[in-house]
């Protein structure tokens, strides 16, 4: 690997134990019964070991969408064509009369005060230049990975540091909190493929319908990650991604390690996400500490990803949509978490029997 | 019951149908894969006929927070003493390094930008002066609901119309959504009896630990809610409340009447909340439709509330406090359903193949 990325992975450290204490001894003081804010009072302690601060401050947010294309789209594993994911890209870039981009994720980000980034990480098609899009891509699309592997190594540790690089601009803008979101027209298959792999789970386990596959498709679907998993015995975690992966998800894992380096929050949203965040987790332990759960998604697979992070999602409203659009709705109850351990008198100041 | 109070149910009509069906038409336009947004796309379409437009929008958000103390308190169905009200209404005023209240709800209103509004409803000692406390009590503290009525018919509709009065005074600052929210020692028990009574359950299935009694004051709890609903055979909702209820229940009641009839987003919180919207859903057919269920919080009755109103939560953090916190959590969920269906472009807006 690009010993840059070494470097990335050698500096994420484990969370500030001190200030999880620290936070955990002001947290059974706040003016509340104990226990009485659910959730959010583990949530709270651990958003104070990312930040190191017991009273944790969640300042600005922003959701990094990367998007790619995939060779494996050709083998029919989606409801939508190839050229859904430019088109998508440019309906992220629009001038709407709500501001910039008419995509689900711009308008759940407006609404949250979330900022959102764009990254061209391997569409199949040349996008016209726009400000607002971080052209990264080395390759028009990903190789077909049902007969070959994705990406080379050299291809899979560029976009790693674009996605890195992505991460660290939007977190010296003032960015506490990053959502790794994407785009990508047969991503779901590649993050099967890869979940498949380090989950050492059978395709049926992890492969889902996407963006609403029918029941034969799904079956293809299935039999498609059955044959890439055949093809490539890899199993360390960059090879995987190398072999399985997708642009896209390569750029996510960078996004991941540089915040979990530079000590920031990472809200993962869906399964496409869940599978860079297997990779990162196999190449730093202390990456899924830093890592918060959204919601659970609809696509089956999500759940094993989870469980095998350690994350407990905050709600299950049945998306399966992509872009980062579960994390941008995580982003307001995290900071609801931040805000009631940092913000709430204890007993003792508020004169409040306890 | 009050005059005012029955032209106040009798504003409340059907939710705009037109709207409702434009909606709908729009929201599978929308640039995602239908239904890819899951529960948000029923709530957006929802808002969309509480609000009159395919294009809903929840500009201000407030909080009001009904204080009252309860005469029941006395038989030890709380595991705090009853001053805690007071010295809580005094922390919801306090003056804080981060704003006005040191209170959960303070944080997370501040934290998601709702106003929080408080309102004394009769709390048993006399509250200082302070320009942010609406004051409405009519008598300090409910009566014994176990041995007597809580209120008489003539306090109850007082405090129906405060509770009115309040709402009405935060639309008019510009609120398109109101959160009800309570403080009370002893109102989990007044709340189980209603809820028993309304919905004919025992009071096993309806008292739980409120702020968190063991099992012997539990047990109690159980006792003085039976004998509360041996005492009285009303089954009348009104009736029911005087006999029952609690002056910041009969406060919320007013509040959603008032909310419902101008049109406006209601947020129902926990356990509390629940049993003035089964009030006010005996006296108007159409609340329901105005109500939007935060989370489900933990205290046992709550599902039963909400399957009887006809509504889904959102979340289940697991939330025990009270104070319209649950509410406030899910203020940003409803505004990114909301900005979901106002802002995204169609498909043919954005020209992406569908």
């Amino acid at each position: 690997m690009h010993p840059d990325i070494q470097a990335l992975i050698d500096q994420i450290g484990p969370p500030d134990h001190a200030a999880v204490a620290r936070a955990g001894a002001r947290q059974v003081q706040l003016t509340k019964p104990a226990g009485s804010l659910g959730d959010l009072e583990p949530l709270s302690i651990r958003l104070a070991g990312v930040l190191g601060s017991e009273r944790p401050e969640l300042r600005g947010a922003a959701v990094l969408v990367a998007a790619a294309d995939h060779g494996v789209a050709a083998e029919g594993v989606s409801a939508y064509p190839a050229e859904v994911t430019q088109a998508m890209v440019l309906n992220l870039l629009a001038d709407t009369p709500a501001g910039r981009g008419g995509a689900a994720v711009n308008a759940l980000a407006r609404s949250a005060g979330v900022e959102v980034y764009l990254m061209d990480a391997g569409v199949a098609t040349e996008l016209p230049p726009h400000p607002a899009l971080y052209r990264a891509a080395v390759r028009r699309g990903s190789r077909n990975l049902r007969h070959e592997a994705a990406m080379t190594p050299a291809e899979r540790d560029a976009l790693i540091l674009a996605g890195a690089a992505l991460a660290r601009g939007a977190i010296e803008a003032g960015a506490d909190l990053i959502v790794p979101g994407e785009l990508g027209i047969g991503n779901t298959t590649s993050a099967a493929a890869l979940t498949a792999r380090l989950l050492n789970l059978s395709p049926q386990a992890v492969t889902g319908r996407g963006t609403g596959v029918d029941d034969g498709r799904l079956a293809h679907k299935v039999a498609v990650v059955g044959d890439a998993l055949a093809r490539t015995p890899v199993t360390a975690p960059l090879d995987a991604l190398a072999e399985l992966g997708g642009f896209e998800i390569a750029a996510m894992l960078g996004m991941m390690l540089q915040a979990a380096a530079l000590r920031r929050v990472v809200v993962l949203d869906g399964f496409v996400e869940g599978s860079a965040a297997l990779v990162g987790a196999g190449l730093s332990p202390h990456l899924p500490d830093y890592l918060f759960a959204a919601g659970e998604c609809a696509e089956v697979g999500h759940a094993a990803q989870l469980q095998a992070l350690g994350l407990r999602p905050l709600f299950r409203l049945g998306l399966r949509l992509g872009e980062g659009t579960g994390g941008v709705l995580a982003v307001p109850l995290l900071r609801a978490a931040a805000a009631s351990l940092r913000e709430m008198q204890t007993f003792s100041e508020a004169g409040v029997p306890s």
